[in-house]
């Protein structure tokens, strides 16, 4: 092949190449019991009130689900995410919010809008990995988010943070460490994204308002952040539906730029989520996937406990699909992998989720899809796997 | 507002505020005939038959359609699409074709991931809009195509066509020409991005090969061309499916560049699509649209000689949607809108379309929306305000 075309393709080729699409690929093995995947579990997915969702909208609104519309998005979809959002406890009018296909283009129009090739950025260590790519494609450097500190070096355009039941580790911001972030936000000049998939998976109470609420109280803090959030894991990831909530000077921008992205997300998936939203089924099916992913987590969490004792390390997640562990023994979890697949198990490695020195014995087991049962024997070939490494 | 924040929002503001989107909000003005879309005739959606696959899919297969898919698409849909590609000229196999979120993300993705910031890119002009806007998104230079000339200054990276009844100009790559343009291609290394979204819809008979079906006959050239269309202008925008033919080298570097924007296309709509394909209904769709459009064209065609004469020059587009006019008499169509407006009749100016100095005279006129009745009152309409102007 011609050597230009090979030095053309290179921006892509700087992606790493994504070890969980392999896994994905080895999810499918007849027997094989996968802890790697960020789905949501299929069998919850509310079926009956999606399908007549459908069905009311081919039927009695077809002409604008089949054609083009506004770039920002469908304004009864919106309207029913402004309602979404104040249950989650902030107040957004339907004009603010912006449709995209799902959170991950979220995400990625804004790094594109607010950054530049060879600009930083701040994340905390580990991250969720598709933002790693996406810091990748648009060619930005990842430093570590430390908001005990100004940020000294190269002034860092913008942090990346998921507040609730982090990807990978599960972990929620606390009331007053989102202050002091939006405080160092503003006191920096950072740009706050903030991303929210799991916040409604919470098993017990005691949510906490998302940024944009909080830094109401900051004065000028309002323009230094901005929500994102997707229905993909409370409701379904094949509708693609994400929004962005952003202050007035960015999200004009994210709109011109999504617009020459893919000019809008699907006019029938819109329509379709419109009608799901205000059949009020939501509350209901995010109370059925709370119990059945709290159930999974105490059999993973309790299984890893008592199948590893002493060896494993972890905190039990309050919510989510993710829980996070350090395995002892000098084990590096890559390594482990090859071994765990063969006893029919497979995760994901820590590793993946750093931008730089990663640590060689973490790994992420998403407890989501497989039933209590599953999870019980998930661990079993995995104890298996680590002690004939040892 | 903090200064920085004004800065750091450059990037986008250096898109064009697209006069389209002005355009938009005065179609929906009551009593105003708009000649300025560039959306598909909603009342030849073929509804029925979307519906039933609509159903089908929500009740066969929910968990399918709900649920996460592979980036590279679903693959019921790449073979219905790979015998699609055979009804048009070109062999493809359905591993070769990649779904896109509409062909607007495919060039984008294409773009990004060939080009860097300052690059230079070729495109015939006038130009699709939206094509110009990725240009500008991706910061690379438009120069004008000439196939007669070597790439002198600059190097090109990449040369934009639209082969078939192009947007605006409503014109159609000749055989001899196609086979020139993959010469040149070759001879000066640079990569051809052939975009199709409207091939379908010929008056006449007398369809030619897409450049990929070309490029086979040429040594090299199958490496410097890739093909991108979509089913908004044959089946239904609010779909969003487009998809991308490439070689090998740049497939798999926008499948990682599309992994990174939005993971994947719709998992709905890519079933509901594979169902409507499937059901082989879309054969005697197209020759419902041709029909229509053809009638509409001619409409549109013979009410503006008759009312405007010598005073304009345009060539009968043989498919498509779009006719492109200049007027004689000094005119220039950006001041002659506002007074179009205020007679109930809107179009796009030609400036729209250009990169660089564009002509002060010419217009778009879409016949794909209007009737032939509205077509007529809008063109008498279009001649008072010019005749007022003159």
């Amino acid at each position: 092949m011609d050597p230009i075309l090979t030095s053309i393709a290179r921006r892509a080729s700087a992606l790493r190449s994504s070890a969980v699409r392999d896994l994905l690929r080895d999810a499918q093995l007849p027997g094989m019991i996968s802890l790697a995947g960020g789905l949501p579990a299929a069998e919850l997915f509310d079926v009956d009130v999606l399908t007549r969702a459908a069905r009311n909208v081919f039927e009695n609104r077809a002409a604008t689900a089949l054609q083009y519309g506004v770039t920002e998005g469908y304004e009864p979809l919106r309207e029913q995410l402004a309602q979404l959002m104040e249950a989650r406890g902030a107040l957004a009018r339907w004009r603010d919010i912006l449709i995209t296909s799902g959170s991950q283009q979220a995400l990625d129009l804004i790094v594109r809008v607010l950054t530049e090739a060879g600009d930083s950025v701040a994340a905390p260590e580990p991250t969720y990995l598709a933002a790693l790519q996406v810091f990748a494609l648009n060619e930005v450097e990842v430093a570590p988010l430390d908001i005990t500190q100004p940020t000294l070096d190269a002034p860092i355009k913008l942090a990346y943070v998921v507040t609730n039941f982090a990807n990978p580790t599960g972990e929620t911001w606390t009331y007053a460490a989102r202050r002091e972030l939006l405080h160092w936000a503003v006191r920096n000049r950072v740009f706050v994204v903030e991303d929210d998939p799991y916040g409604e998976l919470r098993f017990a109470d005691g949510g906490l308002p998302p940024l944009i609420e909080i830094a109401r109280t900051i004065p000028g803090a309002d323009q230094w952040c901005c929500y994102i959030s997707t229905l993909s894991k409370v409701v379904s990831p094949g509708l693609r539906i994400g929004w962005i909530i952003a202050p007035e000077w960015l999200q004009s921008a994210v709109v011109r730029a999504k617009q020459t992205a893919d000019l809008q997300a699907s006019s029938i998936t819109q329509c379709i989520a419109a009608e799901y939203l205000a059949s009020a089924a939501l509350p209901n099916r995010v109370r059925i996937l709370c119990e059945v992913y709290a159930q999974r987590k105490n059999a993973l969490a309790d299984t890893l406990r008592e199948r590893f004792g002493e060896r494993i390390s972890f905190r039990d997640p309050q919510g989510g699909m993710f829980l996070w562990a350090t395995l002892s023994g000098g084990i590096d979890t890559r390594q482990l992998l090859p071994r765990a697949r063969d006893e029919g198990v497979i995760y994901v490695p820590g590793a993946a989720f750093y931008a730089r020195k990663p640590p060689q014995n973490a790994l992420r087991l998403s407890f989501a899809t497989a039933s209590p049962a599953t999870l019980v024997e998930g661990v079993a070939r995995l104890a298996r796997a680590y002690t004939a490494m040892l």
